[in-house]
């Protein structure tokens, strides 16, 4: 395949915030020969989360930024279309880093999953099956030890993570609270993904309405916003609370931080925990929790629903609108 | 000794944020009459410490406010001189919430410690063996996890909690680092209580001199201030760092919180955690932390300092006098 062309999205110049369309380009390049041990990937999917936000701003961050020039950084499913490498044959499906290209050429060790479950959607290797719902795995188990009972309150409640912690948490026997935007994700939030209470961030009185939906308190927060959505929940927390940071979703801009309420008091009073996680330092869990998904995914106990928008085109725009909260479900591009 | 007259200290008018003296007045009363079971202390020291703001303030907290007209909650240390309890004679000493007043006749469910290392000074079992020693090696060991080589860096380093989180850490293998105000603590600090460094928050590039010390970063921070020291020390924080929310020192009025930096993307970022604790919550955990600290004290491992006021007539100012700084240790009040 040396020779060959490919199309691929870079990073044209860095943004401050949140990256919008006119921060990439759409190039042609041409495709990396194929070292000894090496494979390639033809990318099917490209994902596209609130995270990538991250990857490309200058800031100290939990990655180094994408470099100007660089093949976007981004969770891909495809399947391998050439291989020098005997245990990775051609045809295999696989996730990993693979970025916003046709063919990532790559050695295994960038690949995060050999997808065996083919009797589900290849897509859903990128979403409940794959970062998100391992995300959702981890830090609800993990960080935030569920006990039947528990108040667990999701704020994104609709996304791919927020709706996978809801129905993870209902499996362990909590009552389930999200915290969405607008009349359709909040309709969604109960309907398909069956939490007790589901709360629009944009009504106006929603600190009284999250006060009285979280009677007697909160004991775990999946806090996906930060911002002014949070502010309202930490006076919520019960005893012993956990906190578990994933996200920042409502807030665009983080040097300097922006101002809000300490929290050291109710972290005191409360005898609370916050805690960060980035779910890339746990690949270890990765096996365990992509087989409890497929598992519940298959005996229809986790739903999920998936944007996916069709062409490389779509791309530049498309991180741009998850922060206009336009899409419902997992954001995917389909590029093969 | 029904009868007798005792004197106490009670509170007059509910403060906003500190307590200062007009808010506490001194009363002669008689002394309660021992019921079957009961015990009577005569105290020989009342405890003065930072959380009593807390117990006073009418917002929630992490315990019932003192309610006007009765006797200042507090930690006491004394000698059973009546008892009505096989299993209390008279004679021995203990500690517990006694209040403050000249004698206490409580249940024995009331007492914390009965005090049988005779060999160190009664006036220790409030200090670097009672409470603040405790909730040192709580907090530091059971919430910090520390690991050799780690830095931890402690607010209010010279202070009878602080003092104590250095130099368990130090035995633990850590490199220590106290903030404290003023040159005299900031000496007592490196001398008397081997900190590694310490660091004067009053100095005008405060911030410049904590991340020089800090080099590297922070493995775990002992939080005994919140405000503005810790916005300087929140960016210096290590992948996986621990903060620990003892306390809130710095940080006068609570209701509605300050507004402050946020923390979230820092936990999120470098996978951090922050946890308040209560230590009257894992009283199962005195008698181990008490052992090994009177052990460190016998072998000179553990070094405290006290600052005992004489007479009953200097308790009501003491607890905004440690809010204003002025002493030099664990601040008692001597009273029989």
């Amino acid at each position: 395949m040396s020779g060959l062309l490919q199309r691929a999205v870079v990073l044209a110049r860095r943004p401050e915030g949140i990256p919008q369309a006119e921060h990439f380009s759409i190039v042609t390049r041409p495709v990396t020969p194929l070292a000894p041990g090496q494979v390639r990937v033809r990318n099917r999917y490209w994902s596209v989360e609130p995270a990538m936000r991250g990857w490309v701003n200058a800031a100290a961050n939990y990655s180094t930024p994408v470099g100007i020039g660089e093949v976007m950084r981004s969770f891909a499913a495809g399947h391998i279309v050439e291989s020098r490498h005997p245990d990775w044959p051609v045809g295999t499906a696989v996730t990993g880093l693979f970025g916003w290209q046709e063919l990532a050429t790559v050695d295994p060790a960038v690949i995060d999953t050999r997808v065996d479950d083919t009797d589900l959607p290849l897509s859903a290797s990128l979403g409940v099956l794959g970062i998100n719902g391992i995300t959702a795995h981890y830090g609800l188990l993990k960080i935030g030890e569920p006990r039947a009972g528990d108040t667990v309150l999701v704020s994104t409640g609709a996304g791919s993570v927020g709706s996978a912690v809801g129905q993870i948490a209902k499996l362990h026997g909590c009552r389930t609270i999200a915290i969405t935007g607008g009349e359709a994700k909040r309709a969604l939030c109960v309907q398909r993904f069956g939490y007790d209470h589901a709360i629009d961030y944009q009504q106006k009185d929603f600190a009284a309405a999250l006060a009285s939906a979280c009677e007697g308190g909160i004991d775990i927060y999946f806090d996906n916003t930060s911002g002014a959505i949070s502010d309202a929940v930490i006076p919520q927390l019960k005893l012993g609370a956990r906190v578990i940071i994933c996200g920042t979703a409502s807030v665009a801009q983080w040097d300097p931080p922006p101002l809000g309420p300490r929290v050291e008091r109710h972290l005191l009073v409360k005898r609370a925990r916050m805690q960060g996680f980035v779910i890339l330092d746990h690949k270890d869990h990765y096996p365990t929790a992509r087989a409890d998904l497929a598992r519940w995914v298959r005996e229809g106990l986790i739903r999920y629903e998936e944007d996916i928008l069709d062409g490389i085109e779509q791309a530049p725009d498309a991180i741009a609108g998850l922060y206009r909260g336009e899409n419902l479900g997992k954001r995917l591009i389909r590029v093969g």
